[in-house]
């Protein structure tokens, strides 16, 4: 169901023309009500249009609609792109009849070229006539662009006896490293029901992308457009406002969507689970997960299914700020135990047995220094990636 | 001719059984006469054994010989792996009648596994007994490990009416990100028979060392072995230290073997040289060119002949530190402007004609902010990298 889980919330997904392929390729997520709102967006100094104008939006914490374009980022297009993005805004206030301060846009595709926003408006009426609760997987599919498949998912959670339900689509699968502020090329869309003001979804957000979407690497390189947004319409008619509960089920559906947005990286034919422990602090666990999981060399020696530990040791090194001490750390590939204590164990072959055919491959670091740690998710390096990406234009 | 076209240096090559093919795996470079001697090494915090021996000889200031092993890099093995290393300087300094201390080792390869020292005993004496000035091929050849082929370079000079010759030998080809101290999986090995105090040559080789070897990467990863020892017999019977002549002599040799060595990057079909101008200052310029040089979106679509320049905006968009204006940059591929203060040119297909069949691709960055500028070498991200690192144990 997707975004449209939660009660209030319809969407749809049509076909504007902006994929040359012709794949649905606008979506449009609508509330009935005027929902709270909170976003995170990339930290590039390179921003798309749809966020210039749409974080001023995002910061005045209501909203009531979304409307996402794929296909073409509009990136890179100057003044005439931001232009082009209001318009996009205005356009679908006027078809939804909705003030354009309650409109929000999105993005994801080629950068470098204008987005075609006399398509888009000859799709706007078909896409709000299409607007229902079942439309949630439509518009998971018309945010896609190099994804295999869409990513959805859903909680639901009891508060003060209440059913509260929380949806989100997002979409991967390239230029994927987000940092994100308040610390996110990922797009991620998630609607409750739940009640909340703009401020406490902020930092339920916060909280929530840490260890999902900003622990996470395709590629090394953090996209233009990286957006999340959380939307709260409170149509199940309780508070989720500072909930443990509510931040655990949202953190959760984030880690979900990070997983699913890692197993679906470019290329990548597995999950590379970097886990740190023993670490001083857990900027540093981060750090050194952050290193090993993204080494190109590691990387590769997953795909081949080789436990090179060596090159696990090489990145730990060459982590920023780590006080490594090589005489203490300890290394585990597919749960077989490679070093302890700095010192080969010689069990290179059970670990490359135990990986042989692993869709997953945990990769555990104890650094043997102090309590903190840190997982971070990573997609092994294929020849199907570069392939990919010397052929595609992003 | 590589390190013995300078008066008063030797060098071999010879078979010790470290690398499993029965290639040339062990070299020896020897002086006639004591050489001052100043190094550089990785800044990994894992170090490979040979460098944590050599490292307080090189501080010494004095030097006579060098012995490389190739094949097993002796890094990741303990106490026993320090002990082999030192065994090794014993051994050779007994079979070249010389002080143990100044004897310097190194060596690169396989991580993790211990160097049979039994083998490098047994082909001293060999590798003795071959020293010449004829020798300094062999010595280049038997450093290599997946390098294509030896890279090797000599400068000569005039100074004060006397020829002083430099000559150098390096070797590649993968886990190469350098950054050294002072600010080097690259071994380099650069001889002359200029006169200079160890204090001198320190200094000549921090500054050369900037432009040359910490400007470039293969693939990311800083390895656990780098190491550049340059060493100064004084056998042409003139003082080089202090002259400028033979700083950019210096430099321009490591720039030569530091474009080799990208040339023949793992799997490198192509040299990208990415050049920043415009910059505020020159660290950022540099670190504007890493982040661009290094993209694996960007190194991918140079494989693929795609001007791709989104990908380029994007990576300097992730520049840490950088105050990007997009609106004031500009950007040429292979000589063809493809963006003028932040605007498209529409010559893509120009870029994609220009950068077909080329073997070294410049990418040229004006950031429209000031006066510094900075160049970094990178090699393309092609299938074959993957391929081979996904086989190749390092």
């Amino acid at each position: 169901m997707s975004v449209t889980a939660p009660l209030g919330w319809t969407a749809s997904g049509v076909r504007a023309g902006t994929k040359p392929s012709g794949a649905l390729d606008l979506a449009l997520i609508v509330s009935d009500r005027t929902a709270s709102v909170a976003g995170a967006f990339t930290t590039n100094k390179v921003v798309g249009a749809p966020i210039v104008v749409s974080k001023p939006r995002v910061a005045s914490g209501e909203t009531r609609a979304v409307l996402v374009s794929s296909g073409i980022a509009n990136v890179a297009t100057g003044e005439a792109g931001i232009e082009d993005a209001e318009e996009m805004i205005q356009l679908a206030a006027k078809e939804l009849e909705l003030d354009p301060a309650h409109v929000l846009v999105s993005a994801t595709g080629v950068i470098g070229h204008r987005i075609p926003v006399e398509r888009i408006r000859n799709a706007l009426s078909g896409a709000v006539s299409a607007l229902s609760r079942a439309g949630g997987e439509a518009a998971a599919q018309a945010i896609l662009t190099t994804d295999a498949g869409p990513k959805t998912g859903i909680r639901t959670l009891t508060i003060d006896g209440t059913t509260v339900t929380i949806g989100a689509m997002a979409k991967g699968a390239g230029m994927i490293a987000p940092r994100m502020e308040p610390h996110a090329t990922l797009l991620a869309f998630v609607t409750t029901d739940g009640q909340a003001s703009a401020a406490s979804l902020r930092s339920a957000l916060g909280r929530a992308l840490e260890p999902s979407f900003n622990s996470i690497s395709v590629d090394g390189c953090m996209s233009t457009s990286d957006t999340v947004l959380v939307m709260a319409n409170g149509a199940a008619g309780v508070s989720v406002a500072d909930r443990p509960e509510f931040d655990e089920a949202l953190t959760s559906l984030l880690q979900e969507l990070a997983y699913a947005m890692v197993r679906d990286g470019e290329g990548a034919s597995r999950v590379i689970r970097t886990r740190v422990t023993g670490a001083p602090d857990e900027s540093t666990a981060r750090a050194a997960s952050r290193e090993v999981g993204t080494s190109l060399l590691v990387r590769c020696a997953v795909a081949g299914g080789d436990p090179n530990w060596g090159r696990i040791a090489q990145a730990l090194g060459q982590t920023p700020d780590l006080p490594l001490d090589p005489s203490r750390v300890s290394l585990e590939i597919c749960g077989v135990q490679v070093a302890v204590n700095g010192a080969h164990t010689g069990r290179e072959k059970d670990a490359a047995a135990a990986m042989s055919g692993a869709s997953e491959v945990p990769i555990t670091v104890d650094l043997g220094l102090g309590d903190a740690s840190w997982e971070f998710l990573t997609s092994d390096l294929t020849t199907e990636y570069v392939t990919f990406n010397a052929e595609y234009t992003t």
